[in-house]
C-alpha cells in the first residue's frame, strides 16, 4: 500500500485528490472504463492508469472482465469498486427497534440485523449495550466476507453535540446528554437521524443529479433535513431543518414544543392517527384502513398533506431547492399525502418553474437512515482513500 | 504596476491569493501595520511587507504616519486602503425614485445622487437613460477625486436574469425582459435590490461575525435575502429568499401572487398602509401615525411585526440563521414592528439557544441598497487586486 501514499506536500496533496476523484467516479459508474475514468475526471489517460493500478493493488478497486465482447486488452476492462476491503457500519436507535448493517464500497447492505426494542422505557446504557452487540454481531459476519469497517455512524432521533459522539437531547427516548461514543467506541460517529436519511437521499437515492432539495421523513415526530449544494445544510448552531415547528395555522392546536399550530401538531404521528381514529394499531393500521378507503383515515391523511404542503411552501419559497422529497416511514403514506401536498405547493410557490412532480418519493424507505449511516462511513474512504490506505499501515 | 501582476502558474496564483488577503485584511481594520497584517493572514513579515510595498506603488495603499506615539521606523507604520484609484459604482431603479453613488474602497461614499421618478408610469428605456446620465454625473465628480470606476452595480426591484444583465420581471416597475446593460454598459452587473441590501449588510453593517442572517426589507412588496457563510444563498434557480409569499394564515386575504394569506397580505407596504387608514400618505404618514401614537397605525404595525414574526419563525426553525436583520424601509418602523416579531419568535422558535435580541435593526438605513451595490464592485478589486492592476495595465 506504500506506493498509494508516496510522495511529499504539493505532489502529495494533488495524488491525493487524483485518488479521490478517481474513486469518485468509479463510484458514480458502472462497469467503468479507465478512458471513462479518464474523460470523466479530466485527467490523463496515463496518469488515470497508474492512479488505478496502485488502487487494484491496494485492493480498493477490481477489473470486471472486457467491457464490450470484441474489444480485447485492458483499455476496454471494466472496472468497480471491491466487494471487499473497507466498509461502512451503520447503527440505528429508533424509538421501538435498534438496527445495525455493513455496506461495501458500493454501498450494497452486505450484512443486516434489526430487533425490535421498547428504547423509551429503559435506561440509555441498557439500549447502547444492546446495540453495540448488535453491531459487534453485523461487523463479525462481515469479516468472513472479507470487509473491514472503515468507520461506524451512529442513527439518533435526537440533536447531536458538536462533537459527534454525545446526544445533547433526544425527548422520545427520554435522553438528555447521552455519551453514544462511550459505548460504540471512539472512532463511532454520531448523527441526527432526518440528516442521515438525507444524505442516504443524496448518495444512494438513484436522482439523477438531485444536489438541493429539502427531505421530510417522520415516526414520532416530523424529521426534516437540507441539502445545499451536495451537501447537508446545518444552519449557524446546528438546528436547521426544523420543518415540524414551522407555524402552519397560527392559532391552531398546542404543540409539544410549547407553540401554536406547527406542522407537528397535524401531520405527526399521534396527531395523524388521532384524527384517522386508529390509535393504537400504529401506522400499519393508518395504512390498512387508509388502503381499504376508511373515510375517517382518508380525511386525516387529506389533511395532514395540505398542513405539510402549506409548511413546504414556506421552505420552498425560502429555500428554492430543486425538488422535495418525502422519506423514510413518511413515503409510505405518499398515495394519500401527495396531493393535498401537491396542491398546496403549486397553489403557493411563487417560482412559475415548480412543478408537482418536484414532489417526489424515496425508494429507500425505512431503511434509508440506516443505509444512509452506514455509507457515511464509506464516503470517507472515496473522499480519501489515500488516508484509509495509511491508517492501514499504520 | 507590473511587479504586482509579475510570475505565472502556481507561483502567480498563491501571490494573487496571498495580495487578496492582505488587501481584505487592511479592508477589515484601521490603521493596521505590517505586523498586524502578518498575524492576521498567517503570512511572514518579510512577505506581507514585500506584497505591501506593491499595493503601495499600484495605489491601492497608503501609509497614515506612525502608529503610536514613541514607535518609529516602518514596523510601526500604520496602513489604510487608498482613498483614491479604484472606485465602485452603484445605480438603483426604485419605483418612486433614481440613484447613484460612489464609494472608495475603504466603502465610503464619496459623490452621490438621487431624483424622485415616478418609474412605474414610463418606459424601461427612458427611466434607464436618466439613469445613466445619473451615474455619469457621479462618475465624473469622482474622477475629479481621483476615484476610477472598478465596475458598476445597478439594483432593481425585480428578479435578474443568470446573464446578470437582464431584468427577467419587475412587477412594481412593469417591466419584462428589460437588457439594463444595454444602456448602463456592457461591464454593467445588475441584481435583486434585495440580495444587495443584504450584502451591504455582510460588508457595511457593522457586525462583528454576522455571516448566516436573513435580512427582510421592505418597499412595495416584501424583500427578503439569506447570507450563509458570508454568502448570498440563491436557491436552485435564483429565487431563495422569498419570505412575502410565504403562509402566514393559509385562508387569508388573497395576494397578488394568486395565494391566501402569505406575509405580503399582512406586512406589504400596501397591505400595512390600508389597516393604518394612512392610504395616500404613504410611509412618511405611517411612521408620523405612529409616532402620534394613533391607534389604528399602532394597531396595524402591531399585526405586521406578528405576521412577519410568524413568517420569521418558519424561516428560523428551517435555516437556523445567526439573527434576523430588519433592513431598508422597514427599519424606519423597527419601533413599532419588532415587538410583535420578538414576540411570536420567542414562541415558536424551537431553539433553545434564540434570544430576542438576535433580531436587531439595520443601521445603514434606506441608502443601504445602494451602498451594497457600490460595494460589491469594490468587492472584485479586494478580492483580486492583482486582476484590476493588470486590467489597468492592459
Amino acid at each position: 500500500m506504500s506506493s498509494v501514499a508516496k510522495g511529499t506536500g504539493a505532489q502529495a496533496g494533488l495524488r491525493r485528490r487524483n485518488m479521490a476523484l478517481v474513486m469518485q467516479a468509479l463510484a458514480a459508474g458502472e462497469h467503468v472504463t479507465r478512458a471513462a475514468v479518464a474523460a470523466e475526471v479530466g485527467l490523463t489517460r496515463a496518469t488515470v492508469s497508474t492512479l488505478v493500478d496502485e488502487l487494484l493493488a491496494a485492493g480498493l478497486v477490481e477489473e470486471r472482465g472486457a467491457q464490450r465482447p470484441g474489444t480485447v486488452g485492458r483499455p476496454g476492462t471494466a472496472l468497480a469498486l471491491s466487494e471487499r476491503g473497507p466498509a461502512g457500519v451503520g447503527a440505528e436507535v429508533g424509538v421501538d427497534h435498534l438496527a445495525a448493517c455493513v455496506v461495501d464500497l458500493r454501498g450494497t447492505v452486505r450484512c443486516h440485523a434489526t430487533v425490535p426494542a421498547a428504547n423509551r422505557s429503559r435506561p440509555a446504557a441498557e439500549v447502547l449495550a444492546e446495540l453495540a452487540g448488535l453491531t459487534a454481531g453485523v461487523v463479525a459476519e462481515a469479516a468472513e466476507r472479507g470487509l473491514r469497517p472503515a468507520g461506524t455512524a451512529v442513527a439518533v432521533p435526537g440533536l447531536v453535540g458538536r462533537d459527534r459522539g454525545t446526544v445533547l437531547r433526544a425527548p422520545n427516548l427520554g435522553w438528555e446528554d447521552v455519551d453514544v461514543a462511550e459505548h460504540l467506541g471512539r472512532a463511532a460517529v454520531v448523527e441526527n437521524e432526518a440528516n442521515l436519511g438525507a444524505l442516504a437521499e443524496l448518495w444512494l437515492g438513484g436522482h439523477d443529479r438531485l444536489a438541493d432539495f429539502v427531505h421530510v421523513s417522520a415516526e414520532i415526530g416530523i424529521g426534516a433535513a437540507l441539502v445545499v449544494e451536495g451537501r447537508l445544510f446545518r444552519g449557524a448552531r446546528g438546528f436547521a431543518g426544523e420543518l415540524g415547528h414551522v407555524p402552519v395555522h397560527p392559532d391552531g392546536p398546542l404543540c409539544s414544543c410549547g407553540a401554536h399550530g406547527c406542522l407537528e401538531t397535524y401531520a405527526g404521528e399521534e396527531a395523524l392517527l388521532r384524527a384517522a381514529g386508529v390509535g393504537t394499531g400504529g401506522g400499519p393500521a393508518l395504512r390498512a384502513a387508509a388502503a381499504d378507503g376508511d373515510p375517517a383515515a382518508l380525511k386525516a391523511l387529506e389533511e395532514a398533506g395540505a398542513a405539510l404542503g402549506i409548511a413546504l411552501s414556506g421552505a420552498v419559497n425560502l429555500l428554492d431547492p430543486q425538488a422535495v422529497v418525502v422519506g423514510g416511514p413518511l413515503a409510505e403514506l405518499a398515495p394519500w399525502l401527495l396531493p393535498g401536498v401537491r396542491r398546496e405547493l403549486a397553489d403557493r410557490v411563487t417560482d412559475r418553474q415548480w412543478r408537482p412532480e418536484d414532489v417526489v418519493t424515496s425508494r429507500l424507505g425505512r431503511d434509508g437512515v440506516l443505509r444512509g449511516a452506514a455509507y457515511s462511513a464509506v464516503r470517507t474512504v472515496l473522499e480519501d482513500p489515500v488516508s484509509w490506505a495509511l491508517q492501514q499501515e499504520a
